[in-house]
C-alpha cells in the first residue's frame, strides 16, 4: 500500500479527490484527506473505504511531522505562503511533494536538498501554472526538434463562465479566489514585442486589450499579464522577439473594469473611514469631483469617450448608484467592492463555469513562417465538479499518479516543462475531456 | 557652555549651521557638527572658534553615545529612518533633540520615557512639516479663541525656483531630494469637502489641480497630498467640513507630469533589464502601444485630448524623443527618469529657489462667514542659501535655541502646534524676512 496525505480540502480539491479515491483500489492507495475542517473532508471522501479524513492545525509541527511521516506523497493544497513548512518537513523526511503553486524563492532554495533526499518537489502543476506549461512546452520542443525556430509566443487562460451560464452582463462569475480578480494587474505588465520590451502600467492595462477567436467564432478579450519575460527562460525559448502571456474575458469586461481602476475602487493600500455608513452610491460620489450633477451623470462626464452605454449598463447592473449600504467598516475599497462582486459574480448551484486557454505559436522552419494555434475549452459539471477543479485537480493528481508508479525520474524542485511528465500528463488529461485542439498553418 | 551636536550638515543644513555660529558667543555655545565627510563640516563651520568639526559614523555606537554624551541637545538633520538610534540614545543619555522629520511610530512610541527622562523629543521643526504646523496652528487658536468655527482650510506648500531663475518650460529645479518629486502621490489623496471624504488615486492625481493666487498675480498649480485628514486630530479641527492640504506647482507642471504617470514612467517597483542599451527614446517606446508613427506622434496620438503644444514642450525640452543614452543599467522607470531630471532641473549656482506657502481659512462667527488667507513667499540667496535651507534649518535653530533658553516646557515628543513654540518662533522667523502676510475678508 502507497499512502497519499492531501493537505486542504477547500472548493478547488473536488476533482483531486474523487480522482484518488476512484484510482485507490487499482494503485493500492490509502488517501489520507486533512483539512482545518473534518465535516468538509467527511463529505469530500464520504466514508470511501480508502479514505481517512482528519482534521489538522497545520502550525501544529507534531501532527505534520507525524502524517508526512506516515505518507509517501503529500499533496498540498495550502494557500501558496503556508507550502514551506511542509515541503521542509517533506524534504527532511524524504517524501514526495506536489503543489500547484508557482515556485517561491524559499521553495526553489530546497532544490540540493530535495535532491540529496532523493524526493521531488513538484510544483507548478495546477492550470495555469501547469497545464499552460505542459501544453505549450510540447508543442516548443516539437518545433525545436524538427529545427524551427520560434518567433512568436502568445498564451492566453481564463477562468469564466460556460454560456448557458453567462446570465449577467459582465459575462463573469467567481470559479476561484475572488481577491485575485479584484487585484488582478496591479503592478506594471512586462512583455516583449518584436524583440523590443513593453510595458503596460496598471493605469491603462484595461484599455489595451487583445481580442482572442476560440471555441468556435466566440470572441475573447485578453488583457497582458504582468510577468511575461521570465517565461522564456523555463521554455528554453530566451531570444523570442515576441512573447505574451494575458487573461482571458469576455468582451466588454475590461474597458468595464478599467472605469473601477480609474476611480481608484481597485485599491487595497488604505481604510475607508467609517465604510459602512456609507451607501455604494455615496461611494461612487468619494472617488468624483465635486459637482450638483447626479453621480451617474457625473461617471459619464468623468470617464468622457471611455464610457459607452455598454459599460454604463455593467455597473448600474452592480446596483452602484443605489441606495445599497456598504457591509464593511474601515474597509479598503477593494475589499469593498469584493464584497459585492462576491455576491454578484457568485457562482449558482447548477451553474457550469468555462476554462479557455490559447496557445498561439509563429515559427520559422526551412525559410517559411508556420503557424500552431493549440486552444483548450473545459467546460464544468455543476457548482462542485468545475472546470476550474477539474483543471487543477486532475493535473496534480495525475503527476502524483506517475511519481508514486516510479514512472518520474525528476528529482529536486521541478515544474512540469520536462517530456518525461507533460507527455502521459497531457495523455491521460485527454481522457477527461482535457484537450487541445490544434490547428496549423 | 552649552553644547549643540549638530549630525548631517547636507544642503539642508547651510542656514542651520549659521544661525548656530552666528548666536554661538552670545548664547555661550560649543557647536559640535557631524557628518560622514569631515571635509563637508571643515568647509560649512569654516575654523569658527566656537566649532567643532568631526567625522561620524551614525553606526558606530561608541562613538554616538561619547558624542551625545557630550552634548546638551542634539539636532538630527539624518535621513528620518536613521533618527531612531539617536533618538533612543538622547533619551537614555537624557538629552534634548530636535528634527525636521515626521513622528514616526517608533518615535511616537519614546513619549512616555522621554517624559520620564525630562527631555523633549522636538519633531517636525522644520518648513513642511514644521512652519506650515506653527503658522496655521496661531491662525486656527485665533479663531477659537474668539469663538469662531472653522468650516474650511486648505494648505498648499511648494519648493519652487524665484522667476528670474526660472529659465525652463517646467518652471521647476530641484532645492531638495529629487527622489521625492519623482515619486510624489503615489498611493491615493485623501481629504475632505463639505463633510464628505473625497479619494483622488494617482492614475489621475495630476489632473485634478486647484489654481491658487500669490505674491501679487502669480498663480499656482496645486495637487492633493495623499494625506489631509490626520491633521485634522492635531490641529485640534476634528469636525471641519472641509480640510485638503496640496503641492505647489508651476501652470503646465502637472498636466505635462501626468504625461509620465500615465506611460508608467514614474514606476519604482521594478527594473528595467539593460536599460543602458536603450535611448530615452527607446524608453518612450517601450511605454506606447505598437505602431508605425514616430514616437512623438505616438505619443500625441496616446494621450489624446490630454495633450496640448505647451505639454508636448515640456516633454521635448527634457530631449525624450531624442538618441540621448541611458546612463543607468537595470534601473527602474523612475531611476532613469530622475538620473534625467536631476542634470535637466539643477539649480545653477546663481539660481534662486523660491518657498512658497498658502493658508486658507474659512469660519463662522456671529452668523458671518469670514476669510483669512495668510501667505509666505521666501526668496533663496544663492544655490547655498537656499529659501529651502533657509525655511527648514530657522526652525530649527531657532528652536534650539528656546529649548537651550529654558523657554520651552513641553517634554515628550511634541510638535510646532503648541503656543510656547509657534509663538516665539514666528516672531524670530520674522525677523529673518519669513513672514506670512494675512489677508482678512
Amino acid at each position: 500500500m502507497k499512502n497519499i496525505l492531501l493537505i486542504g480540502a477547500g472548493r478547488s480539491a473536488s476533482c483531486l479527490i474523487k480522482y484518488l479515491l476512484d484510482h485507490s483500489t487499482a494503485e493500492n492507495w490509502n488517501v489520507t484527506v486533512a483539512d482545518v475542517s473534518l465535516e468538509l473532508v467527511q463529505q469530500k471522501t464520504n466514508n470511501h473505504p480508502n479514505s481517512r479524513a482528519i482534521a489538522i492545525d497545520i502550525n501544529d509541527e507534531m501532527q505534520r511531522e507525524q502524517e508526512i511521516t506516515r505518507a509517501d506523497l503529500v499533496i498540498s493544497m495550502l494557500p501558496a505562503f503556508m507550502h514551506m513548512s511542509v515541503a521542509t518537513d517533506c524534504v527532511r523526511l524524504k517524501k514526495h511533494l506536489a503543489t500547484a503553486s508557482y515556485v517561491s524563492k524559499e521553495m526553489a532554495a530546497l532544490n540540493d536538498e530535495a535532491k540529496a533526499a532523493g524526493i521531488i518537489l513538484m510544483n507548478e502543476i495546477g492550470l495555469d501554472p501547469g497545464v499552460d506549461h505542459a501544453s505549450a512546452m510540447k508543442i516548443i520542443d516539437e518545433i525545436h526538434e524538427k529545427g524551427g525556430e520560434l518567433t512568436l509566443f502568445k498564451s492566453y487562460c481564463g477562468g469564466l463562465v460556460a454560456p448557458e451560464s453567462d446570465t449577467n452582463p459582465w459575462g463573469y462569475k467567481f470559479s476561484w479566489n475572488p481577491r485575485n480578480v479584484i487585484l488582478a494587474g496591479q503592478g506594471t505588465a512586462q512583455y516583449i514585442e518584436n524583440g523590443k520590451y513593453k510595458y503596460i502600467p496598471y493605469n491603462r492595462l484595461f484599455t489595451q486589450t487583445d481580442m482572442i477567436e476560440m471555441d468556435g467564432n466566440r470572441k475573447y478579450e485578453a488583457y497582458a499579464n504582468r510577468d511575461s519575460l521570465s517565461y522564456r527562460h523555463f521554455y528554453n525559448i530566451e531570444n523570442i522577439p515576441t512573447m505574451l502571456r494575458g487573461t482571458l474575458r469576455m468582451p466588454g469586461y475590461c474597458k468595464a473594469w478599467n472605469v473601477f481602476v480609474k476611480l481608484g475602487l481597485t485599491d487595497d493600500t488604505y481604510k475607508i473611514e467609517a465604510s459602512d455608513t456609507l451607501t455604494y452610491r455615496e461611494l461612487m460620489e468619494a472617488f468624483l469631483p465635486q459637482g450638483k450633477q447626479t453621480v451617474k451623470e457625473k461617471l459619464i462626464a468623468f470617464m468622457g469617450a471611455e464610457m459607452d452605454a455598454e459599460t454604463l449598463s455593467r455597473i448600474e447592473w452592480l446596483d452602484l448608484f443605489g441606495d445599497r449600504k456598504i457591509r464593511m467598516e474601515n474597509a479598503s475599497p477593494a475589499q469593498i467592492l469584493q464584497d459585492l462582486l462576491e455576491e454578484k459574480w457568485k457562482l449558482e448551484e447548477n451553474d457550469k463555469d468555462l476554462i479557455v486557454m490559447q496557445h498561439q505559436f509563429e515559427y520559422m522552419l526551412n525559410g517559411e513562417l508556420k503557424k500552431i494555434n493549440s486552444s483548450l475549452v473545459v467546460k464544468g459539471e455543476d457548482q462542485t465538479y468545475t472546470a476550474m477543479a477539474k483543471t487543477v485537480g486532475l493535473p496534480l493528481a495525475i503527476t502524483a499518479k506517475l511519481i508514486l508508479q516510479g514512472k518520474i525520474k525528476a528529482r529536486g524542485v521541478t515544474i512540469p516543462t520536462i517530456k518525461e511528465i507533460y507527455e502521459p500528463l497531457l495523455q491521460e488529461l485527454e481522457t477527461y475531456g482535457v484537450q487541445f485542439i490544434e490547428k496549423h498553418s
